[in-house]
């Protein structure tokens, strides 16, 4: 009862910690509902009131409802980052400038940073993180990979005393929407497309999504995080999902795949294998379980083997939590004195040295084949030589649809091989006078 | 270059920080070789080494392979808890006492202390956890529940900001592995049983685990963490699986279910539905896909929405990497100076107040329910009479296997209904002549 009353006391006695927030778009304003929502049970996680104290946003005006009063809104976020009477920057402007200069502002007048912003951290990230860590500043990023699933504190936290061997991610909700639909309903890229656009799912410019690079700058953070080394976007090898037809969807199915976007990274020996691409996986793997805009990474690790985490990793309210648990931390931090404890990459931003990435002519993996080849005898024969030649052996073979059409689809399911010698012979066999058009092959991930 | 030679020197300058190990078991030495094989990479992370210096173990003989010296090893724990050149202490002794004792003296000599130790926790856990908030102390058990899945860290921490709705557990390995064996082999309970014995994932005495009182357990920890009020393992509904059938198991897959030991805790407006028990879910769903020992926590979130997290539950190395992963963060801290930014449950330990339970009879879900009836006309509609009375519509019936036997299984699954009903109906129909044995009944979650 003593202790109580005098923890009681003392947190009567805790001034609130104060946040400013940089852009009031969608995720800024699920920030200001979940924290006026949550408004009391932050108070009581933290022992003191979380308190909004002002929003920079150009053209934010007055709600009532939301809290945000006249004298809350003011428009320049530079001004509002060097404000004294400000404990946490939460920048949720986007784009580079005039974030950079507000985040560094902050920095530099001794306030914490929570940001959602993974396009200014691939660029800017490491002076940012220095400018924090010299200060002993926390920087949160929790939302800008993943949304709502935690795997920037999992990987520099959870799993920060194993060494991580792989990562698979699926860390695009617009693409794995769009595989998701074009399975269940057989439809085409460019319809579903179409109906993702028009139910939000994707942006009007879907380019960033739809061609893998989202999914490649993300990569980068999760490599760094897992592997502690750094990586360029344009050194991770990038495909797309627009060239997915949904004949090649059916066939993964039947086969026993799904068909996903997956950013993949692998520690081989120092080696860092990067890629982002369609991939078969087998359908009893809980990632081919994953489905519409979820997200989910999966990782394999040295002594805790397999693990995954599975949630929304886009939206208002699932960005916005990411970004008030990053607030929270902050605060229960300085509530409790010390510099922040984490580097922002798991790593001293000094040791982290660029990676030494591994050829994508060496990656190793087994792959799905389609030809569309003359309906007559010995074309499978003819493929099938020059795949041996190549030292490319076959798992499995499937004819499908005989007779009437000029070319008929001819499936192949290869056992492991390098991906060098594949396109050594994808290239003799599109020569072949048999074969009718570019062959398509999608890498399967069978053993992950 | 001026602030990397800086960060470099202050690193060479850091004392190391010194890790005793109370308990050299199994999981012990997992610790003992992760410490030692990411020793490197720790020091990295840490910019100072991580040192073992004193082992507390009753019959421990010197490992020179592990690195444990005879200088290293000791008899006494409380003597290690209470040794000046240790700075982090690691209960893995199990058991009641001496691990308090220790703990505790440990904390009193202002060491951060992790541990494995859960049914400690749920006897004592008020204790520990005051003691060291009161002097600004770590506390780790990530280890304690999920094994390698930091469900700790992801309720505390990264969920924080939101508020959850429910918690659906697999976490007890070994009834999962059972279940699934059960379900892919078709086998009876007991022989499975053997099997999971012989190959080490049951314990020669098993009955904390396929009783439920192990995930029990597990699930107070999870409500405290989730919803922040206090619960006792016996105001939790507990039902274990030794009673499940192969036929049930069967008829299961056949409605489009999988059979899981599920850890259940929902928020119902204050008053919080704690069970765990036998539960149908949809193969659809990712939960169902959870197999073998593995173990993984769905959550569903007010703002975050759906989450879950996988991973392996128990086992010498995955829970290694949860205790060196509270060791690493417990350094990290200590580097930074400050008090523990987390309360060890999230919230200050004197605002957590004792939950108010909700009965079990108004616990509102689907039911699963087969009757050994005899196989003459008239038997259906005898049931389904008393089900009806007793406000329990049917969503559908399966009637398997006519003819022969004297009692035929009559399967049936109803809509929602209130436990309280089901068992007034049930209670009805056990009566009825036709009805040979006893009513089975598995709950269903079907809208997780």
């Amino acid at each position: 009862m003593a202790l109580e009353a005098r923890a009681e006391a003392s947190d009567r006695r805790r001034e609130p910690v104060r946040v400013g927030l940089l852009g009031c778009g969608t995720v800024g304003t699920g920030v200001v509902k979940l924290l006026r929502h949550n408004a009391e049970m932050l108070a009581r996680k933290l022992g003191t009131r979380l308190e909004l104290v002002a929003v920079a946003d150009r053209s934010l005006k007055p709600q009532p409802s939301l809290g945000l009063s006249r004298a809350l809104i003011m428009r320049d976020p530079l001004e509002l980052a060097a404000r004294a009477d400000v404990d946490i920057v939460v920048e949720l402007l986007g784009g580079r400038d005039p974030a950079r200069s507000a985040i560094l502002i902050a920095l530099e007048n001794g306030k914490d940073v929570v940001t959602a912003n993974k396009a200014l951290l691939a660029e800017d990230g490491e002076q940012i993180f220095r400018a924090a860590a010299e200060r002993g500043l926390a920087v949160g990023f929790e939302a800008s990979v993943g949304g709502g699933v935690p795997i920037i504190r999992i990987l520099r936290e959870a799993l920060a005393a194993d060494r991580q061997r792989a990562v698979y991610g699926i860390v695009n909700g617009t693409c794995n929407y769009i595989l998701t639909r074009m399975s269940e309903q057989g439809s085409e890229f460019s319809a579903v497309l179409k109906q993702a656009q028009c139910s939000g799912l994707a942006e009007a410019d879907p380019t960033l999504d739809i061609d893998g690079h989202d999914a490649a700058h993300k990569l980068c953070l999760l490599v760094t995080l897992a592997f502690g080394v750094m990586l360029k976007p344009d050194q991770v090898y990038t495909e797309g999902i627009s060239k997915i037809e949904p004949l090649d969807v059916a066939c993964a199915t039947e086969l026993g795949f799904a068909l996903k976007l997956l950013a993949i990274a692998k520690d081989d020996d120092g080696a860092i294998e990067a890629r982002v691409h369609p991939t078969m996986t087998p359908l009893s793997h809980l990632l081919s379980g994953v489905r519409d805009a979820f997200n989910a990474i999966y990782i394999q690790s040295e002594a805790l083997g397999s693990s995954m985490y599975f949630g929304l990793g886009a939206g208002q309210m699932p960005t916005a939590s990411a970004v008030a648990a990053d607030i929270l931390e902050s605060a229960r931090r300085r509530l409790c004195g010390g510099r922040w404890a984490a580097n922002p990459l798991g790593y001293p931003m000094q040791s982290i040295r660029p990676a030494r990435v591994k050829s994508m002519d060496d990656v190793v993996c087994e792959y799905y084949l389609r030809f569309m080849a003359a309906d007559r005898p010995g074309v499978l024969g003819a493929i099938a030589s020059v795949l041996g030649r190549c030292g490319i052996s076959l798992a499995s073979v499937i004819q499908r649809e005989r007779g009437g059409a000029a070319a008929v689809p001819v499936i192949m399911r290869t056992h492991e091989a390098r991906e060098r010698d594949l396109k050594l012979a994808l290239g003799e066999i599109q020569k072949l006078s048999v074969v009718k058009a570019r062959p398509v092959f999608i890498r399967i991930e069978e053993h992950l």
